[in-house]
């Protein structure tokens, strides 16, 4: 369907400087003595849910994927407004609302508007979600801002989600709850975003895999990034089903649906990022170095080692 | 689809004050120093536009149908972001995204974000848009302030765009290019909206049918609104081919796609109003009156008629 032409097409319309090249997770928008960070995302079915996953489910991927947005640049959620295309019966709209408040009440984002249309029949129930969130005071970290010399980090395990759709379809079996959880319940931690933006160099988050999120962030950043694919987090759960080789991290780093924080930061910063880790529970991992160049590469037992093709998930078919 | 059951349970979850109880055209959101007018329509191919519209046409409507919500509250937009579930073939994306710039120019709206996805087969082109808007100086109006003893009135012309849309599907003949042209390219009037602002009570823009936008002013506001049937302003392209009886002029007050403003002011605003009428070239009618009661009422000739059973477009199924 042409996604790639239509989103470079758009970028020759998108000139405003909050639009930042259409380039980032996010938009920056001044308005009177505030920064706004605004963003919008869509969950299609049969491309970015499964038919039967729980509405409840649905409700909150569609927040917390807008959610994670505002955590990489450092921002507080005041409001979303949803866009709802609904296709299924009295129930799942019920059901799928409930799941909403529960979601927005987590996140502390308040619903104020928004549309609702009946899909014609046959079509996939289409939600559209924008947040508005409100600029960290040093500003919203950028994916261009990676110096060389800085270190890369990423905030988690990577991968989870990605074997837990892998479950969901019944690709394999025995997976823990854990997995599936990733997949349905993804955690992104604004807090941990607002702590660490004074920090950063460049914030992301790793929606689409790793190595693709990394690599966008050498691109926006005009720099190399080395990644030690031996340093890739990867969890109790995954490491049980599937192993740690490197094949295995690789794997986990092109899979997506982990909306975990991946940054840069000058090196000296490592200490205060350490203490950002304990104070939040959730593990911190440098994995690897901004360098000169363009483009991510990849580093394995402190040697060269060739990329995969695909470097994450790039939407072009409706199957994952 | 339950449409208006699934409103009804969203509006349990709103209850953030910038929501205005999800009954209003768009949210009115504090933030610093200012106010921003936040608002989302979707369009649907099949649903709020034909499969044969033209690309740049339905672009122009989709930007337009949320000015006309911005133009509502007297809003100054500032940006907008776009969820576009694309359908089609590379030649139409780009058409679409044309006459997007096109549309945002001619509005003074900056595209600053958004998603795209491809969607699945079969499905149809799903499109919605955020726009992100300041309100004036002395604060949005609402739906709810009209007051009795107020004065109706709505700008333009009603029902050209619904005898348009007759047309485009071959239902009528010999339909002037000005009546396909309200169908296609709606002008909501942003500058006639700031001008009103200090003046009305209340005000909304005709989206659904005027008959059906005045019905939600008068629910809103908690009071009744007599309605003369024979102050509808018809263009004379509608009276061409259709007539200026009282039947037809119910019939263009039940159309909808007329993005007109509608609004209550007190009695002794009239003069206000005509000197701003002279200045922006569009007719602005008086054409009820505020009173107590509940809901609306008709009127012609000076005596009470009865209301149509159906007071506007009601999303309930794919055909319009």
């Amino acid at each position: 369907m042409h996604e790639a032409d239509f989103i470079q097409h758009l970028r020759t319309i998108a000139s405003h400087p909050a639009a930042r090249g259409l380039m980032d997770d996010a938009a920056v928008l001044d308005v009177g003595n505030a920064a706004l960070v605004l963003t919008h995302d869509m969950l299609v079915e049969g491309v970015h849910f499964l038919s039967d996953d729980a509405p409840a489910d649905i409700a909150w991927k569609l927040v917390a994927v807008n959610m994670s947005d505002l955590a990489a640049k450092g921002a507080t959620p005041l409001a979303v407004l949803m866009g709802a295309g609904l296709a299924r019966d009295a129930a799942w709209n019920r059901a799928f609302v409930d799941g909403l408040g529960t979601a927005l009440d987590h996140f502390g984002a308040a619903l104020v508007g928004g549309d609702t249309v009946a899909m014609p029949s046959g079509a996939p129930v289409t939600l559209g979600l924008t947040a508005v969130g409100l600029a960290p005071p040093g500003g919203a970290p950028a994916r261009s801002g990676a110096q060389i010399g800085d270190d890369l980090w990423v905030t988690g395990a990577i991968g989870d989600a990605g074997l837990g759709l892998a479950a969901r379809k019944g690709r394999i079996s025995g997976a823990p709850d854990a997995l599936i959880g990733a997949y349905t319940r993804p955690q992104p931690n604004l807090r941990l975003g607002r702590a660490l933006a004074p920090l950063v160099t460049a914030m992301a988050d790793v929606s689409d895999g790793l190595l693709l999120d990394a690599q966008r962030i050498a691109v926006a950043s005009g720099l190399g990034i080395a990644v030690d694919i031996d340093s890739i987090p990867l969890s109790d759960a995954w490491c049980a089903v599937r192993g740690d080789s490197v094949s295995d991290r690789i794997a986990a780093a092109t899979m997506g649906d982990d909306y975990q924080l991946l940054f840069t930061a000058a090196d000296n910063s490592a200490g205060a990022i350490a203490t950002i880790a304990r104070a939040s529970g959730r593990i911190i991992t440098r994995i690897g170095q901004c360098k000169a160049g363009s483009g991510i590469s990849a580093v394995s037992q402190g040697q060269p080692m060739k990329l995969p093709a695909r470097l994450g998930y790039v939407h072009q078919s409706p199957e994952r």
